[in-house]
């Protein structure tokens, strides 16, 4: 026996006849003998339309208030899966974040859980009922609700398994699981047994949107399993099934390199002909931080007659922002001109295996000069190599980079 | 300066348009310097989505997890209302039942308010504040969430005017007050300017359907003062707009007949040639209770040959319920055969004035009996008359009463 949480997204409850197969999908798991606690999301689109409400009545909406109402699609969910389940003899009830409670700080939209009273659901998992709860959202100290910001029933899920001390975390999505990379661009791209967080973590945050990143972040400081799978394949989940997101020590077969991820979300701007003096670099990225810009990759060339070019990448949503911010320091600054180039991907290799490996970067190197692929930026982490090229070679390097690397199926 | 609760229906919040449209209104009482306390229901549509998603997934669905799925809709309103009241200047906030709390026993579905807590709403109100409160909806001592049942709202309303002491509680809907009757029928009813709390009770018993008939028994025992108006007109409301709802005594001018009200939703039954000894009517009538079927007019004649006849109408919907019922106490009984009538009508004329006189049942005999309309059941109560008519002479019969009692504008 075991307790697990399960959790479905908004495609896996789109409809009457999609919460059915997530009821029968829970009662497989209780006549396995399991205590099972369901985390869902609101139907697919009922969140958006929700949102739309709010912005086209203000644009600058009182955050609270928007909880209150996008938190409904939410609640509609937990109850109609309660009684789906109910429906074939399944003992169930639903519970809303403030019943729980689960309780979260006061930031509204994006609010932050603090602790989730797992108490009573246990008691009430003993005695045999399938807790039903809403994702995303929760209960803050003045009583008011809130939610967790997109995306935010994974993290949920987590806590809620956290709080249950279950056994595993099951999120069911549409992907029946996390790949060595896209399988869109790689037909051969391969299905991981297991992950580790770290890694998860670097694919999360480089465009592999399987999970939130926050989850994976309180997975791994909660050492709570996840496994992702499929709500849309038939036969009962076994040990192969999906992916298990699991503490680095659990894999036994490192990779040097467990998966090649890329985002085209970022675009390039190069500071030209920055006067090379202490402080400079802190003012152009406080400049950018005070805008609200994120910034990613940063390089800076070594110097010659003085002043040094100063390149680096934001999102693309903020490079208007980041047009101003550096536009108002020009004066302060000095520098010589300002060149943005939208067209670049981010290509990644990321394995917790190179952390003892030498010569994961120059593979990396050596298979895009192979296809004559230029790298623009480089930046690493411990288990992450990151190269910004050109957009149009976004395929091709991929492809290349998952053969270099030995994980073709 | 009064304190006001306002109430909105589904139709008076269809869409955003229709809440700004709220919100405006609510704008300007407090612009007259009113201390307000708006209710609102689901937007229109929303609640029978709800319902059919339940019944379909269930139709002997959980009650609890019923209500949890169909109070999100005003959960809805409620949190848009507020963000368009701030969007226009009106310091507002949602509230849900479950936080004010609106406690309720635990008859989900149809649950009953016990108690409102108006403390922290009137310490609000007072510091200007706009309290955007969801009708139909509370929160049971189990800390599950109730509804009230279809039309709950008014109830919601009128009853937390009750707890925050309002001088008024103004329901809008989409007529513009209470009529002497149907004006698509009579288009030379009046509006009435005011109407008795009994009055409007028998109204709304037999069909007039402006107010649930809860909330005006509510609204009497509270001696809270209703308005009902219309949120379909442009103008300001003043002392001539909508009908007020109040204590007798307020209503000087009294008629004899303050309206004539009809309803086409009742069938009658004969039980023919039933033995006339002591017992016989609680065994038909406590029968007819068991299988939950209402019965309504009544009428036993004099007993011929130690037999009787036993006439009684119910409600359409229970027709095949009361068939059943009979059916099986047919050998009990020992009554010769049983003659049903769906194409009948009841026609009410109602006021307290013919309390104090005389010849009110006279007139009505008379002005249908000039029309040759054929009285099938009589029955009368303090304050109203109805008879029992052929359907078709439905309009024929409100009509000549109308004029018989000098409604006509």
């Amino acid at each position: 026996m075991a307790r697990i949480v399960m959790k479905f997204g908004g495609t896996s409850v789109a409809d009457l006849d999609r919460i059915r197969n997530v009821a029968a999908r829970v009662k497989r798991e209780v006549a396995f003998g399991n205590q099972v606690a369901v985390v869902v999301s609101a139907m697919s689109g009922v969140t958006n339309q929700l949102v739309k409400y709010c912005t086209d009545l203000s644009p600058l909406h009182d955050a609270r208030e928007y909880d209150a109402v996008v938190a409904t699609g939410e609640q509609v969910t937990a109850g109609l899966t309660a009684i789906a389940l109910q429906d074939i003899g399944v003992d169930a009830r639903s519970w809303q974040g403030w019943q729980l409670p689960v309780r979260t700080d006061t930031a509204h939209g994006k609010a932050r859980i603090q602790a989730i009273e797992g108490g009573e659901l246990i008691r009430r998992m003993d005695a045999g009922q399938v807790a039903v709860v809403t994702g995303f959202q929760g209960v803050a100290d003045d009583n008011r609700v809130t939610t967790l910001g997109r995306g935010g029933s994974d993290t949920s899920a987590v806590a809620l398994a956290a709080a249950l001390k279950a056994d595993r975390c099951d999120i069911y999505t549409d992907v029946d699981g996390v790949y060595t990379t896209d399988p869109r661009i790689v037909p051969r791209a391969r299905k991981l047994a297991k992950i580790a967080y770290e890694e998860m973590l670097e694919l999360a945050s480089v465009g592999a949107k399987v999970l939130q990143t926050r989850s994976v972040e309180l997975a791994m400081n909660e050492r709570v399993r996840v496994r992702v799978l499929s709500s849309f394949t038939e036969a009962a989940p076994d040990e192969e099934t999906g992916t298990l997101v699991v503490d680095e020590d659990e894999i036994v077969e490192k990779q040097n390199v467990a998966g090649v991820a890329y985002s085209r979300d970022e675009a390039k701007i190069t500071v030209r002909r920055v006067p090379d003096r202490p402080g400079i670099a802190a003012t152009i990225f406080g400049g950018l931080a005070t805008q609200n810009v994120n910034v990613d990759m940063i390089v800076q060339n070594i110097s010659a007659d003085g002043t040094t070019d100063m390149t680096f990448t934001v999102g693309k949503a903020d490079l208007p922002r980041a047009r101003t911010a550096l536009g108002e320091l020009k004066s302060q600054i000095g520098y010589a001109e300002l060149l943005e180039d939208p067209d670049v991907a981010k290509i990644s290799v990321v394995g917790t295996g190179m952390r003892s490996h030498a010569g994961v970067a120059s593979t990396m190197f050596q298979a895009l000069a192979d296809k004559a692929i230029n790298i623009q930026v480089i930046s690493t982490s411990e288990i992450k190599v990151s190269v910004l090229i050109a957009a149009e070679y976004t395929e091709l390097a991929v492809r290349a980079l998952h053969t270099a690397y030995g994980l073709d199926a």
